[in-house]
């Protein structure tokens, strides 16, 4: 098994806040995720491919053609924006570093076929992260 | 000269936008940097103090008191807010980062006298940084 | 499969010598690790957990949950300690760091149940590194 | 299952170049990267090994042997070397971070036996990098 | 005093080698780094302007713009080049990074004028760096 | 003005203490610091020595030659020791960041003559550091 990995990194506000709930539901449960001006990150999306070694060329995926799907399908999207409210593969969702790899995920295992996502992790923060290998 | 750093973290909102232009005019000045509904950073601050090593203790300032004041005068206020909206200490202040180091500055200096700020450096991400050594 | 991951870091003594052995055989097999006067590492612990995503909070754990946990269960003790004296779950064990390992797995797994833990990485230096994914 | 990593780094320049090929072609496909005067990366090598915790040390192999065996069998021959000419077990091979990975792992794992090779991890930079593991 | 700081990165070959001595002689001084077939690094430039903050939009100067004037003038030149032959202006240059410092500093400065260049550093690795404040 | 930056890494013990103080007494000004068993530290040390370029080297100092004198100087005496027994040159110092810092400068500053130190910087962890001009 052999994998390449490109990171890109992008800047976006969000909040976390469950519609379905009151305001103090909400901060009981987020806190200061919850405020309502919003908070933000520098994330960093490390996105992982899988396949086999293309004997003429050496690779498994141009990491030129792999960053410019990531940044095609996700950065340019959430990139400078507030991931509650300016992007369209989000709406709807609460937008939790859970989720947003999740759809991350919808959004750019389509543009690498044939080749296979097999991780995605998000950083939030050098401390906190989160990694997604598929349903 | 001898002198001692913190380093901490905040996350937080933000966008870049003179009120005293039109929206036209802050697009074409800020580009992504002026969309209305912000977007954000993990920042994170550098704070360097010299002084004079202190013979008993062998310290310039006890890195938990400095820890403590950052905490307190800074990070309790910017954390998890959003710039434009959220800080007493950043009101009416275009939030970039050139203007909240200084405001920093202006927040902190008093708090460890009579040991003297010497430096903070602010990053937006790892690319981008502004350093401030005061007036 | 989706998984969090929070990071903690603590600064701890800790001297590799098997009390079954000399000195001599001691300081053969453990070089400058068997100084008796210990020597130390700022340890990075990184801590990732496994679960399904909860619809109502789009996470796994609250990160905020599980950094409580990690710091009440292997923090709060190992945090400037000595690993050979000082703290209690690691009584009567080899302090290297494949046995610190799996002696945090065993204070944390029933602390942050019903999730449960995916990794445990441990770093004794940015070039040495050690991970465990339980029995 | 548990498993430790040692990181090492080296200088090396190389030319992603398919004799089989025209110039053209070549440029066509791997652009600067098939640059004739070649271009370099400062390479890092993440050698991950699995094995039994031994009860007497408390380790699974000592990270000094660790470290001995991957800097006889690879960083000696790679750095400051030119990885299209100098490198004997690179010879004939189009020296992509795929393809070198691979035979960075045929070079090191008879050296550790009878521990295993668990992962390999080349990055050619902070954004870009491969894992193998193993056939 | 107050400075702006924004961070870019290249992969290039290079080659210490004083055409005035004897091969013997290069390989006496500079050891591995004559290696006649080269060798490489991916190198970390980092870029700091100092100025006065514009009270119209809070910048000293637009970090897109810095970056977009690094690129033309340095990157553009140098990544995926060889030091020694394909940048004009190292030409004649022996590409230490103390030299390849200094070159970058006499393209970079009349760029952002007139803002001034406060200090370049360049890193060949995580250990090895040089700063240049200039003349 | 031009300096080349050498980084090194060493891992100790230490507690900080003051013998002419009651045990609660530095208990109550240095908390966990002066636990009597000791805590430790992943040390990363900074050197940076400034001079002239060499115009037949281009260099100011071989950076090799630079790492084998903090090696030999500062790193062989420090490294799995306990810096409040073991080193000779810290004999006698209580040993914070601060004391250590000059300490190593005396150590160093004669061993890279004609050229001369322009900076020392200590960190102790990622959050907590020290840096040192000389008097």
């Amino acid at each position: 098994m052999i994998a390449i990995t490109r990171r890109e990194t992008f800047s976006a506000a969000h909040r976390l806040y469950n519609p379905a709930w009151s305001d103090a539901r909400n901060e009981e449960v987020f806190g200061k995720d919850a405020n309502p001006n919003g908070h933000g990150h520098t994330y960093t999306l490390e996105v992982t491919v899988r396949g086999e070694i293309d004997p003429e060329t050496g690779m498994i995926l141009d990491l030129r053609d792999l960053r410019d799907a990531i940044r095609r399908t996700i950065i340019a999207k959430v990139d400078h924006a507030n991931l509650n409210l300016d992007v369209d593969f989000l709406r709807g969702l609460l937008p939790s570093a859970e989720n947003i790899v999740v759809a991350c995920w919808q959004q750019l295992a389509p543009a690498i076929a044939p080749t296979r996502l097999y991780r995605l992790r998000l950083w939030e923060s050098e401390n906190n992260s989160v990694e997604y290998y598929g349903e």
